[in-house]
């Protein structure tokens, strides 16, 4: 269709790559894109680095302007401008102009819904204080970095030890603040097994973050200034000079349902591979969607950016006229936390438990170079294999170097299903500043073959 | 069979490997490794950390002593014995001991032939000078360090930039030595492409190593105390305090003409994918064979740790009476040569036009990091694949973090011929401090599916 006008709604990762892909694809489309916050294209996961004083111009966490967006991609990019209702029978949207408060009906050809996630909420009282902070967004960078630097902080107290909460409180920590992680349960990061848990743990007390376990937020105390300056949990009373709060998100989804767009897993939005909505001309992408796991080849919700990119290209190519194709995704994740690299890849023992998977799991602890050459450190590799079909599962690496880029090299075995066997058979390259004889990763595998 | 007796003759890689997995394989048999050096299971691929210093105790190299293969694998180990002879006709083995010059007539049930390369020669008067080493083995070395140690040499001159050539440049700089690189082509490192062969240039002029392309040695020319003192070429003379001859390896197989034993390329023996020679109850392995190129199906030459302890282990298995295969290999090699990480996987350039194939090629340049971490660093790619299958047919990177792991992730990539397409869809984790959002291999993959 010539002259099709294409409207997006939401303007980070998922967004603004579906916007620009329908623009490659079909340069004569009228391509809309609205945005209810104040910045495009911002750059999430890299908040906490601005935080710890790595990256020290926020600037740099915006890919895109409006302005380039419109010159380079031929987009026209709406700020606060918030979706209201959509009414698929018209193909219309309704939207607020935040500035004006004023309503704007938009007519559709294709609608890309990319409204993203939004920080869970505790729901208990003094949550809206102004010392209590989400990780998100441009202006909730903006709020943190104002208050620290303004109120000079010295203790923060994070609620949630997901990968915003450990990495928050590795950036506080390097701005030599003292800080209390709260945790719902007995260890930190619940996307890991235990046996990597356990090192996070042991790498979060290394460096003076107080971790509190199985501990459940009950109320924030205010002082007269409105700030909060106690936590009160099951596990004692901590005394603060900010709060942030990381315990997950949820997809932006709420307004969909009046439009009878099908939700899924934690309400997100059901797409087929093609990232169709149920609705016709409506196509969803990024942290408002669930996403088919490629091992288990049922739908998941895992809101990270690189599922975000993906499906927003497809969405965009697809609205545009095309016939693109996500495949899926396996949960690669990956972080440093001080001078710890952890990833997984593919499912957890957790996961594969709890999805009733035959399997066979092994822990090794191996070199990442030869034993006697310098710089030679231990490396920590958790597979998880299908007893049935010889196929890996899953896998979890730590350790001091060479972990992460590893976990690239399952990823790959695991999406493309090879077997163990096959895999122990893989060639790579020997070199003894880089890997024992047989890379950690062989070594592994020959292992957990043992044992199947 | 029980009490069968396996002969091994060769105990460096392969040899050790094949009798220890043969006597795993079959507890009951009577193992006799044969070696004709005065060391088993010698790390060669360390030597150049050695002599760099990276290593200060050579014992380390040394993973089996003879008493610990005989302790440790109930392997009988005969070092300084050497093989005179095979008749296949009468399953028997003539081996001479060095110590004592005798002979010993040696029966066998199964014979697995594991008896390396030897470094190959310029023939060259002068070339047997006590100035002019070779590195490949534990006297090598020794002869080596005791030289440099003792005769303070200042300046070497090493014949030939391959892997071990550039190696020992790096580690003679370490020890502030003045080098002079002399190779026979334009460019050091022939396993590579151009794209690359200059950056290891660049490299190595960057630390002080003259390289001197297109140069033949012609003469050595000899002082009066029976050193090299000049190296002639055609490309002018130099003067040195020593000469190391690193122009290639050729395998050990001269004596097994007289047995009738196939020999292919290089005349390194044929074997099948049970590391079974021509010859019944023979079996071969390591740096005298063939292996064959998975990529290709075509028997190459390439004389690697890898390959020998897997060939190894197959003819082991297969000699104790197993079914071992092995798949054969891809060529994966890798070094960190001064700060610059290189690795090949696969097919180079010049390979895939030599054996005909339609491909694509490309080279992208592009960030290590998300560009504005610290310590982002470039990283280069080339990509080779193949129009017909849009396979991938291999990969050269280089650059100063990052590259070696990078070129595994590949190197499963090939080995599974995953088309170029599926490669650019494998869901890789990402963290700014380990990758921009789209890996190196990504964005390589992206940029060359567009010129397919």
């Amino acid at each position: 269709m010539k002259n099709m006008k294409i409207i997006v709604i939401g303007g980070t990762a998922a967004g603004t790559s579906a916007a620009a892909k329908a623009a490659r694809i079909n340069p004569a489309a009228e391509i809309i894109l609205f945005e209810k916050s104040d910045t495009v294209s911002y750059g999430v996961c890299e908040i906490p680095f601005l935080i710890g004083g790595d990256i020290t111009d926020e600037n740099k966490l915006i890919v895109f302007s409006p302005q380039k967006l419109s010159q380079e991609k031929k987009i026209t990019v709406k700020t606060l401008h918030q979706l209201e209702k959509i009414i698929p029978s018209k193909h219309k949207v309704i939207i607020r102009d935040l500035n004006s408060s004023s309503i704007i009906e938009q007519k559709y050809d294709r609608l890309i819904l990319a409204t993203g996630a939004s920080p869970r909420k505790l729901n208990i009282k003094g949550e809206e204080s102004r010392n209590v902070f989400y990780i998100r967004s441009h202006s909730d960078t903006a709020m943190l970095l104002n208050y620290i630097n303004n109120e000079k902080a010295k203790k923060a107290i994070i609620i949630g030890a997901g990968f915003v909460g450990v990495e928050m409180a590795e950036a506080f920590r390097k701005n030599n603040m003292e800080i209390t992680l709260i945790h719902n349960k007995e260890l930190p990061l619940d996307d890991f097994d235990a046996e990597i848990q356990q090192m996070i743990l042991q790498e979060l007390r290394k460096n003076q973050v107080e971790f509190v376990p199985n501990a459940r937020t009950e109320a924030f105390i205010n002082s007269k200034s409105g700030k909060v300056e106690y936590v009160v949990t099951n596990k004692g009373s901590f005394e603060t000079d900010l709060v942030v709060v990381a315990i997950g998100v949820v997809p932006n989804t709420e307004i969909f349902k009046s439009a009878r767009i099908r939700l899924g897993l934690n309400n997100a939005v059901k797409v087929n591979n093609m990232q169709e909505t149920n609705i016709d001309r409506v196509y969803a992408a990024g942290d408002c969607c669930e996403v088919k796991n490629i091992v288990t080849g049922r739908p998941s919700y895992v809101p990270l950016a690189t599922n975000a990119v993906r499906t927003g290209w497809v969405a965009g190519e697809n609205a545009a006229g095309g016939k693109a194709k996500f495949d899926g995704a396996i949960f690669s994740a990956a972080m440093k936390l001080f001078s710890l690299e952890i990833a997984r890849t593919g499912l957890t023992e957790k996961e594969a438990t709890s999805l009733q998977y035959n399997y066979v799991k092994d822990f090794v602890i191996t070199d990442s170079k030869v034993h006697f050459m310098p710089g030679n450190k231990k490396i920590f590799i958790k597979l998880i294999v299908d007893k049935l079909t010889k196929r890996i599962l899953g896998a979890q690496l730590a350790g001091e170097e060479g972990v992460v880029l590893r976990a690239n090299t399952i990823a790959t075995a695991i999406q493309t299903k090879l077997t163990i066997e096959e895999f122990s058979r893989l060639d790579f390259s020997y070199f003894p500043m880089f890997s024992p004889l047989w890379d950690p990763l062989l070594v592994a595998a020959n292992s957990i073959k043992r044992k199947l």
